[in-house]
């Protein structure tokens, strides 16, 4: 592991959900920029090799014998791109939080190298590895909602409401700092986890968006509201709205898809359930586990349907998904086609051009702005 | 009353609403645009004064010493302009349902008389009439949400979704029909809602749309979804989004407001709650009648909290109030002030030029548009 | 109309109802007990003639040759009976307020009068006139739950959590008089409510209760919840539960019902939804109004759904159904067959032998108690 | 680990939440009564030390110097009392599935072993694991309910709607035969679940029951489902209701506690959530992790307000729970008070308890039973 030491949410939330379906054991790691502190860190969570840097620490594990297989890196977004490129180069799989990288360029870079050397690559939108999420997924992709004309997705927040950046809460302060997040605040937060997931759920691609990013909060650096307007591939539009500020949210991520012939709607705040309704028929809940679920979510499922799943099951379904797909690399079989369902590095490259559209097109007076696709 | 008569939907919602709080009593109509059908309509209903044009109505009832001294106008949208003009020349107060006119000329021809006979126009934005919807307005009006930040709103219907109009349904077939129902769709019939409702709670008033209007079922003539987003005054931002075709949603008006102090949520298929969080408190559940609710609600119930109000009461209230403000003319005393909250001409006004900037917009590739205060 | 004076809650909800769907016109009443504050409150109310006392109005509405049809009695539970003979003996048809009576002597002589004289008998217990509910019904009695299993009911309130009786709130004051309510409190008050109810929906009739009846608030002169374990015909089994101090529930009536073949589930405070889920199958939302609802729900409804109705549209329901039973015994033709879903006199019975049972149940140790059959 | 071989459900749920928290290593176990059957189970598990038996490894394991600290047995309700006793008189603490026996001699057996022994015993009764269910107990033990009305405790399913057992389903078979269930069906499967939430919660004993035990499904040898009314000391009354044949419910637990001065509501299926009622209050929700929770709820969350937890997070709280207390033998040093909220073997004990008191009552015409308190 590399980033995730005190005061670091998403570290703990990796570790925990790599643990879930034992299949990683976690053996070394450089916790923090700080060597001393990171040292100490991983000395705390008992993690037998602790390095002062994550360059070190890809040196060495490519020359043991009994190296890490696989990398995760949950360092704030500016340094997802050096210490990516540095275990790809030393041909250890990776596992990387989201947005993949502050620029195109280095997206487009690891995107590269991840092809040339053939390593798994995994990125962890993690919403992705919800049951009812990659049950909605398979409906739409199997034609059960016909073809997509609306596609509508929210995530939204309160908890930077206020300048909780200046009290000195840590995950405030990095992700409202360019230096640290790179360009888009909110935007990259969670706008590129609702971006991600209705391209996902939908396999459409957006060709273009009209945005308008604001800053509600006097001084803060970054915005912490995103408005986007959404054209798709064969016509499909949508609204893509990602706040910070909205007082009386915790996380709230809503995804709603309706098509010529059916409609689906996900909350992550409850996502045991999808709602589907055929057209001209009664809206039915659908359960993780329940009735009339396919094998996509079957496969992402551990305990029977009434008996709640929730975040870090989610989480851990990448893990396990990756176990698999780095197993049966090491294996030379192929990987469970179910496990391939796991964003990674093209996903991350879509990421970031999401970001820069929507920033483009808010500085041109809400243009409509392509999403090249020429990558 | 004007129009309204069979295979009409809001003619019997009208009926329903003047009568139940007794206040009104419907003697004279025309129901129709073929006085056969008018008339004998009329006398099915058992209407006293039936008439076969509107013309002849104003005429007739206006030299009667028992003439009616309001008149509801519940045609499609191509003729509330005429008959309002008529009535109102005949020194009658009008109730008009929305959007007031088909074009921004007739509209302020509406206003500029009614200025001019000092009558009374009501225009029928029934949703405001809700206890909650009022509560949120009250609260919203002082300062308990603080400075608004964010303005979502969403009418979301389904019955649309496949070219009903082309099967004989009369409702879809005149509002799918630009010689009736003027150039908007779904942005007039529900659209224009959404958009009173967002100012009606906030008080504030919308500077400029960046809208993007789609027809997605072929062979359909006007628009039946759209997105707009949208610059109000005070720096607040928000997203509105109608359609017709989202398979699922029967009438699902849905509100949500949020500003530095508070947020508050409001649901028209669950309209006696109203979900309020202070900010850094916890979210609470408001109740029609319920603790904690002021006078402006107070003045809109009926029943006691938890025997559930809904459609019929909300649009009951417009005409209770409207009564109040006609009688209040009649014995020249100021009306109760609670009474003033049911839109008017001006709020109709607002409505067509929300429906031109919107169609501008669109045209213009989505450019930010204004919305004229001038008038 | 009898009773509903200044102060009482449910006289103007009868006003309101009969008014909704214009089949009544309120010309005569005795307000109040005293006569002249009924005098004067009926004037208040613009009724034409106003009477000082029940007989009187009997007397000389059954004189006038346009006397009324009908009379609403909305009085406290100790002066159901003397109105409702006095204006059966009059040939005069009794809409009357639940529970019938506070004695089964009592209740049996009306249902006697009632055979006797062929008018018209309705009970107002308002919960049967929701179109979700005549849905429900019509799918038990279709078999289409199966044979049935369960049946749950509860109705939960709180506003008697605190002694509100002795603060002057009129409401509290005389639903805890024993003088006034008869021998019982919420088990009469709401307690009828929630068993009509159950009964209704599943066509069994309850054979035998065990019951553990109890006063919480000190002072209290009449129970204020109560605990019923229901065997019904059939092998059904249920259990009911009424309370009027669970702090957080406004008016939470709530039914369940389970079958061999399918469950339904229907909630007072969210009317206009039937949670359905035949074996084997997804739960269903269905929508009053919306699709798959049959024709008892269709026979009352008034506006389409997603457009709510609540408390006062299923109580205009009952009113506008015994206006069709009355003016077909008028015309001397059958009435239509859905109007007759109106709880009557054997209902009334029916819910004093409840009463009976309950208190009588919980006086010996919760030991089973018939209800009989014999009358 | 004893129990929870192959085809079981809980035996992974128990290494799923042993694992979760990292504080657990499965390096035994005795998977089967089948020996053949439990060590290759054992080795497909890739755990280390497989035995043929649980008294062949409570007997090697207690002579080890690595042997294992704790044991989980998983094995159906009749398999409890034998592999408990042999692992306490091995000296090896024990975490054991409920209901805790079969009957109450070997209960209080078992608890005196406990006593003589100083050992951990662990009970998972899961649901006592969730954050907000602590929040609730928390609140209801400071007194912020007020003192205790009623306990309304459901446990709903409808797996058993039909003959299940006869079709193969292994975990039909088990919960449905009495040789291996023991007296009670749904009543020990998930009656004692609800009991022993609803007693966790407010503190108070229960002190009679009136009971109506029920079999629906012809050819079930164990009941499916119970009502019981309760008598809580302190005045305190209650339903309890739980069945396994309610179509349209999968795991639908929820608890409603009333005092005189506030509400709380919980569910098994919203677990993240709680809603609670000051009176005179409006309805609040809580959420997990967010404003106003205290220190019990904070010590048992993993992840953020609006990331929700689930079924396995419980389930591994009382494992976390587990290790402190026994790490603390150990380390001989006092535990962490918030660990000492799982619970053990009186729990245990007075689940039996409940058990033998619903039956009896069952039998003798529902007559109020005694929860004798002499143990």
């Amino acid at each position: 592991m590399v980033g995730g030491g005190p005061g670091a949410f998403i570290g703990a939330v990796h570790r925990l959900a790599s643990r879930m379906d034992d299949h990683y054991e976690l053996v070394a790691a450089a916790l923090s920029s700080d060597p001393q502190r990171g040292i100490s860190a991983a000395k705390d969570l008992r993690i037998p090799r602790a390095y002062g840097s994550f360059e070190e620490m890809a040196k060495a594990e490519s020359k043991r014998p009994d190296g890490i297989e696989a990398v995760s890196i949950v360092t704030p977004n500016n340094l997802h791109y050096a210490p990516a490129k540095a275990f790809l180069e030393a041909g250890i799989h990776v596992i990387c939080d989201k947005p993949l990288t502050t620029t195109l360029q280095d997206a487009l870079d690891l995107a590269d190298m991840v092809k040339r050397t053939g390593l798994v690559f995994g990125l962890t939108h993690n919403y992705t590895g919800h049951p009812m999420v990659r049950q909605a997924r398979e409906m739409a992709l199997a034609g059960e909602l016909g073809p997509i004309r609306l596609v509508q997705v929210e995530y939204v927040q309160d908890w930077l409401s206020t300048p909780l950046e200046k009290t000195g809460q840590k995950q405030a302060e990095w992700r409202t700092d360019p230096a640290r997040s790179g360009p888009a605040g909110s935007l990259g937060d969670i706008g590129t986890h609702a971006y991600n997931l209705a391209c996902f759920v939908t396999g459409l691609s957006c060709e273009q968006v009209a945005a308008d990013v604001t800053t509600f909060v006097p001084g803060r650096r970054l915005d912490d509201n995103i408005h986007v307007m959404l054209r798709f591939s064969k016509g499909a539009k949508g609204g893509l709205w990602a706040t910070q500020v909205a007082v009386g949210n915790e996380n709230n991520l809503h995804l709603r898809v309706y098509g010529e012939k059916a409609g689906v709607e996900w909350r992550q705040e409850d996502p045991n359930v999808l709602i589907f309704t055929p057209l001209g028929q009664q809206r039915r809940i659908m359960t993780r586990g329940g009735v009339g679920t396919g094998p996509a979510a079957a496969h992402a499922i551990r305990v029977p349907s009434g008996h709640p799943e929730g975040y870090l099951e989610a989480f851990a379904q990448l893990y396990t998904d990756l176990a698999e797909q780095i197993t049966a690399k090491i294996d030379k079989r192929p990987p469970n086609p179910d496990s391939l369902l796991v964003p990674g590095v093209a996903d991350g490259v879509e990421g970031v051009k999401f970001i820069n559209a929507v920033l483009e097109s808010s500085q041109k007076g809400s243009a409509w702005t392509a999403i090249s696709r020429s990558n």
